[in-house]
C-alpha cells in the first residue's frame, strides 16, 4: 500500500492510518487519549529542542530516519544536562511513500524510544505530493536534575576536552549509499544516555556538552570558542578516526574535522578530573573509544596541531557540506 | 536571493541565515544562547502538542504559514485549557525559496507569537532540493492553571456546544487561490486566546474545547461523541456560515460541515452556563458571530437536524478533503 494524499485530510484515511501505523509502535498513556495536546507533569527547568529529519536515504546502514530522530533529539537534550522525558513527532509524507517502510521507520522510532528512555506524547501527519520520501520533526522535553549547569560559555582556562569516539562514520555512511560505494562502514548513530549519565555518576562537573552533528567538530568547537571566549586547540593526532572512514575521507579528499556525525559528543571536564571523566566515558558502551582531543587556553579561536607540529587556526563549515546527512 | 543546499549545512551559510532571518525576528533570551535545547522553567501540569504545516500557497488572503504554523499550534494548546507558553519551530526549506519570503514569513511568525503570548525557544533550519516552496513544524508548551480540565471524554447529556464563528472560511480562501477564483473570503487564521480566557474569567465549567481545523466540524463532533460516548446533535441552521462563503460552498459542492479552518473553536459546556458562556465568547475579538450549534445526548453518534427538518448521521471526513490545506 502506498501513501496518498487522503491520508492528510485529518479525516478517515488519516485515523486508519494513525491506528495501524502510529497507534501499534507508539501506544503509551498519553497518546491514547487523542486530544489536542499532550498533558505532561513536570517540575522546575526543563530543556527544550527541535529538529528536523530530511536524511536521504530512509534506511541507511546502521539505521534509519526514525532512529536518527529520535537519537538526534535525545542527544540534543542529554548536552543540557537533561534527563529526556517526551518526544514529539511530526510527519511529512510525500505521496507514494510505502506503507511498509513507513511501518518499519515508526517501529525503529518507537524502539529507539524505549532505548533512550522516552514516550512519545504527541503526534501529527501531513502528505504532501513527492516522490515517495518522508521528513519527521522531533521536538523533545527533557528534566534538568538539581545543580547541573551545562553551558557552551562555561569553558576555561586549563579545561581538557574528550570526544567520545571516532568521528565522521554517520557522513562516510551516507556518502557510500549516495555513491553506491560497498563498503562496512555503518552508521555511529545513537542515543548518548549513557555516557552523560556515566559523567555525572563519576561526580564530573561537566562544563560544556555538544553533539556532534553536521558542520562536524570543526564547527561545534568554533562556537563553544566563541560562546566561551577562549583559545580552543585539537591535536590531530589525538582525534579518534576509522581508519576504513579515514581511507575513504582521504580518496574523496573530506576532513573528519568536518564530517557529520550522530552519536559522537564533546565534553569539555576540568584537567583533574579529565582522567576520571576519560574513565567514565570509555566504560559505556557508546564511549569505548573516547579521546581527551584538545584543550582550552586563554584566548580566542580555534585551532589544532597538526601531526607535523604545525598549529594552524581552523574555521566552522563553508559550502554546503553534504546535503541531507540529517 | 535563493535558498541553497549550503543554508543547510550546519556550518557558515546556516549560521548567516539564522542570523540574518530568524536571529532577527525571534530574538529573545532563550534563542540568543544559542545552545541546543532551550533551558526553560515550568512547574506542574503541561500541555504539549505538535504540528508540521504545509499549505500551498505560501502567503494568502488573511495570512501565510508563518502565522498559520504559530497560530495552530497556540490553538492547540489553548484547547487543552494551557496557557501557551512556548514554542520550538523546525523550517525545512526547499532549494530555490525567495529569501524575502522567508523573511516575510518569519516577521509573521514573530508578530503572531508576540500577539499569542509565546516566545520561541528553539529552531532548526533544514534544506531539501525543491521548487522554492518550505514546511515549517512548530512544537509548543503551555501550563495548565490548577483546576482546569478539559478533555474530548468530558462531555455529559445536557451539555450545549457553542461554535465560535463562521466555518469554511480558511478552505474557501485556500481553494479559492488554487482556483484563482477573485472574491473576498479571507482566511479566519486566528489565535483563540481571548475566547479561552473569556470563558475562564465568566467561570464557565469548560468540559471539552476542540478547534476545528482539517476535517472540518463533522470530524471534530464524531470524535467527541466517541470520547464522550455520547449522542451529539446539531441544528444545521444554527451553524455560522459566511453567506459568500455558502455560496462559494455550494456551487462547488462542499459542505460547510467538512471544511477546514483555522481560527475557529468549539466548546461543550453545562447548559446552566451556555448563555453566560456564549456572552462572553460574543464579547471577544475572535468570538463575534459565535452561536449554539447543538446539545448532547444520552446515546451515541453524531447527527444533524436539517433545514428540513429531518434528522440524519454524519460520519468523519472521508477521502482527501482540500490537499495541503494547514
Amino acid at each position: 500500500m502506498k501513501i496518498t494524499m487522503a491520508h492528510g485530510s485529518g479525516g478517515k484515511s488519516s485515523a486508519e492510518l494513525m491506528g495501524d501505523i502510529f497507534g501499534k509502535h507508539f501506544r503509551n498513556q498519553v497518546l491514547d487519549k487523542m486530544e489536542d495536546a499532550a498533558v505532561l507533569s513536570v517540575g522546575g527547568k526543563i530543556a527544550c529542542s527541535t529538529d528536523s529529519f530530511v536524511v536521504s536515504p530512509l534506511v541507511f546502514k546502521g539505521g534509519d530516519i526514525g532512529k536518527l530522530c529520535v537519537c538526534g533529539t535525545v542527544n540534543d537534550l542529554l548536552m543540557m544536562g537533561s534527563v529526556p522525558k517526551y518526544l514529539t513527532c511530526g510527519f511529512i509524507l510525500e505521496e507514494g511513500l510505502d506503507v511498509e517502510v513507513l511501518d518499519q521507520i515508526v517501529e525503529s522510532m518507537a524502539r529507539q524510544a524505549r532505548a533512550a528512555g522516552v514516550i512519545i506524547v504527541a503526534g501529527d501527519t501531513k502528505v504532501v505530493e513527492g516522490n515517495g520520501g518522508m521528513y519527521i520533526n522531533t521536538t523533545g522535553i527533557g528534566e534538568i536534575p538539581e545543580g547541573r549547569y551545562v553551558s557552551s560559555s562555561n569553558c576555561e582556562e586549563g579545561d581538557l576536552i574528550i570526544c567520545s569516539g571516532n568521528l565522521g562514520d554517520h557522513h562516510a555512511c551516507i556518502l557510500s549509499h549516495r555513491m553506491e560505494i560497498e563498503n562496512s562502514i555503518s552508521s555511529d548513530c545513537a542515543p548518548l544516555n549513557d555516557i552523560v549519565e556515566a559523567l555525572y555518576e563519576a561526580g564530573i562537573n561537566v562544563k560544556t556538552m555538544r553533539d556532534v552533528t553536521r558542520g562536524g567538530l570543526g564547527t561545534v568547537i568554533n562556537e563553544i570558542a566563541e560562546s566561551s571566549s577562549v583559545k580552543i586547540e585539537l591535536e590531530e593526532e589525538s582525534i579518534p578516526v576509522n581508519p576504513e572512514v579515514k581511507g575513504f575521507a582521504d580518496i574523496l579528499g573530506l576532513d573528519p574535522l568536518y564530517m557529520g556525525n550522530e552519536g559522537k559528543m564533546i565534553a569539555v571536564v576540568p584537567c583533574a578530573q579529565a582522567e576520571a571523566a576519560l574513565s567514565a566515558v570509555r566504560a559505556t558502551e557508546h564511549g569505548v573509544d573516547a579521546r581527551i582531543i584538545g584543550k582550552v587556553k586563554a584566548g580566542e579561536g580555534a585551532y589544532i596541531k597538526t601531526h607535523l607540529g604545525a598549529t594552524r587556526r581552523f574555521d566552522v563549515l563553508y559550502g554546503e557540506g553534504l546535503p541531507r546527512i540529517c
